[in-house]
């Protein structure tokens, strides 16, 4: 199935530049139609510290269980991702299948296998033969180094674009580049990341900070996203840093107040590809924010932000442009989370629907369908009890999605 | 929208005769296209016993409440229940039209109105006024009582077809019944009962002991059942024991061996109730039992049944008739509890497809393809851990599930 552009995608691919210390190769193992690439390595400079967040799904795939193993020694010198097959619920041929790629690579870049990291995407329960991935991987021309958009188009499977995000950071008066890459579209709800997504960056930062970073900034972008509620085998976030910018000072603790601004851009970098996942969402033509407030805790408010983000009957409303307030009240109610009926106020975009438990005086049923016909959507609840607060980012529930998962033979 | 009856749905209404001690009796508000009754008034003979289950939800509707406060008292003479507005979210409106009614239908029978139960079903958050429906009871001629399919058809919404369901047992040699009816086809994951259903016995059993049977085989029933996770504001079960049976010592203790097998039929005429709702899943086309066995605990098992039974992307998979075990694998893993994937075995029906970490090799796409097929489906998991099991029952997702729910305006 070929499938149309997300409407929601961004007009075009962000201007990336490469990042000093990185890189990149594709090839192609002929997995799918017309030859593009589905295989990437990247070659770090010596020195590169790493850091990751890796699914906590307890059927986790190989490539999972090789960078959680190698995670600890902090240091990388390349990276393998193969799309068409995710290596997941292969058993040991999946294990023995990882370290013969890692090997083979490493031994290409001039490195100790424990220094390469890996990621796979695709069908789960295929064994994934190494042999066509070591062939691609030798007919690299590793003189001729590729762009990050090439990148982001290799590691798709269902994306209907190219992920990419980039900001920039002054650190010692050097501006340093953070640029990520992603992929994701159907089964995304990240437990720790995303499918995939692999973050580069010049500036020189030890690993715990690095790592300490990175744990911070996930909660709030790729873990406050959801597809469709179902957490992947393989959601992998990596995060490299070369060192390669030129008189930055290395970050080698996190209370360096560079540690801040620099977390603050990749807050940010992990924040943009993490909404262009929503935005790719299978089937979505609605991107939607929702927003807790009043709750009696941070993790409360996700709760309850979260069931209202996955319920399906406000998702196929939303999908028929419908302020169904009705279904967020469900949904506040069946979080199991602390609220009260009568505090509770829910708002679509500006739009107060209902305060104290009952209908809004004010609400305009014309007024709140105008704003429903949009593509950018809010749906705020306060509960009125605590300060805690979350944001969830979702789609709406279309018969595209029905169609992408349902109207095939696999 | 007019909805056709649903392909799961049983050749007919099982013939169900009048349980002694109850007496039905229906009307119409005018609420319902081409004046079909939505009002139910049930009346009991003095000395019923009544037991419930409510939902957990924190937005629970007022009729909720109203149940909630006048269970303890564990005497029924009347129910009056609603179709077309859940009253739920309508806050101290809400609870003054319930005592209305309450009140009003008490004085008809010439009881307490803490002896009257109340349901409601329908849109959330629009105010309910009390006057129609005193208007309907007050026109009910309770010389002719009417028959449980009659009362089954009043209090159906998005129903496609009228839920009964009916067991008999045999306690000192006298035959006793236990007749139920449901209503439900969305919002269905119930947390304590699913949307309404009430069932009627003439069996002597006393509130206590009947509340203590409840409450076991709800969970095995319809707290067994999920059609898109959303648990509704007004999930009720009612259960009513008349005590009518001629010639039945009354069952005042749980320990009484009687109290068993009036359990068992209660349990099945639960079941069936909670199965005819599954069947009857908004946009359902495929029946799915889900088998967990080998988990640490039965609670485990629930648990991990749930979210295979919940994961759009497996509804959505056995909507397109593929049996894409890899995503019981994902489901399996996203429930978080204990799971070793290199135990698991998963089978479609008598098809294993995956043992010990990785396909089976036994595996035959071909037979696997035409058992999913079929109209009633089953996946077993065995995680080889221990010995928790549970049985969850569910539908398929389909472009039916989206019209009914997306494509409308309210």
């Amino acid at each position: 199935m070929s499938l149309a552009v997300s409407p929601l995608a961004p007009e075009r691919f962000p201007d990336m530049p490469d990042v000093a210390g990185v890189e990149l190769f594709t090839g192609a193992t002929g997995t799918y139609k017309g030859g593009r690439d589905n295989v990437l390595l990247a070659r770090f400079t010596p020195g590169t510290a790493v850091a990751g967040v890796l699914t906590r799904s307890r059927c986790a795939s190989a490539p999972i269980e090789w960078c959680r193993q190698h995670l600890p020694g902090g240091v990388a010198r390349g990276l393998v991702v193969n799309a068409g097959n995710a290596n997941a619920f292969t058993g040991i041929k999946g294990a023995v299948s990882t370290r013969a790629v890692a090997d083979h690579a490493a031994g290409l870049i001039g490195c100790s296998a424990d220094e390469m990291f890996l990621g796979s995407t695709g069908v789960i329960g295929e064994p994934l033969d190494p042999a066509p991935l070591m062939r691609v991987l030798d007919g690299m021309d590793l003189a001729r180094p590729k762009g990050l958009e090439a990148a982001a188009r290799t590691i798709m499977t269902t994306d209907t674009f190219a992920k990419g995000a980039i900001r920039t950071v002054v650190l010692d008066g050097q501006t340093v580049t953070i640029a990520g890459i992603a992929k994701g579209s159907g089964m995304i709800a990240p437990d720790m990341a995303t499918m995939l997504s692999f973050i580069f960056t010049d500036a020189p930062v030890a690993a715990p900070v690095l790592q300490a970073l990175l744990s911070r900034h996930i909660e709030t972008s790729f873990n406050a996203i959801t597809v469709d509620s179902d957490t992947s085998t393989s959601d992998t976030c990596l995060l490299f840093a070369t060192g390669a910018a030129n008189g930055v000072a290395p970050i080698a603790k996190l209370d360096d107040p560079r540690a801040d601004a620099f977390g603050d851009a990749l807050h940010e970098v992990l924040l943009d590809l993490a909404l262009q996942i929503v935005r790719d969402g299978e089937g979505a033509n609605k991107f939607i924010k929702v927003e807790v407030t009043g709750a009696e805790s941070d993790k409360s408010a996700a709760i309850i932000g979260r069931s209202i983000a996955n319920s399906p009957l406000i998702k196929t409303a939303i999908a028929g442009e419908d302020a169904n307030w009705g279904r967020v009240v469900m949904a506040v109610g069946k979080a199991g989370e602390p609220a009260d009926r009568d505090r509770l106020r829910i708002s679509f975009g500006p739009h107060l629907v209902a305060d104290q438990g009952v209908r809004s005086p004010d609400y305009s049923e014309a007024d709140v369908s105008a704003y429903m016909k949009g593509q950018e959507l809010e749906i705020s609840v306060d509960l009125g009890l605590g300060s805690g607060q979350a944001v969830i980012y979702t789609c709406d529930l279309t018969h595209g999605y029905i169609a992408i998962n349902a109207d095939y033979r696999s």
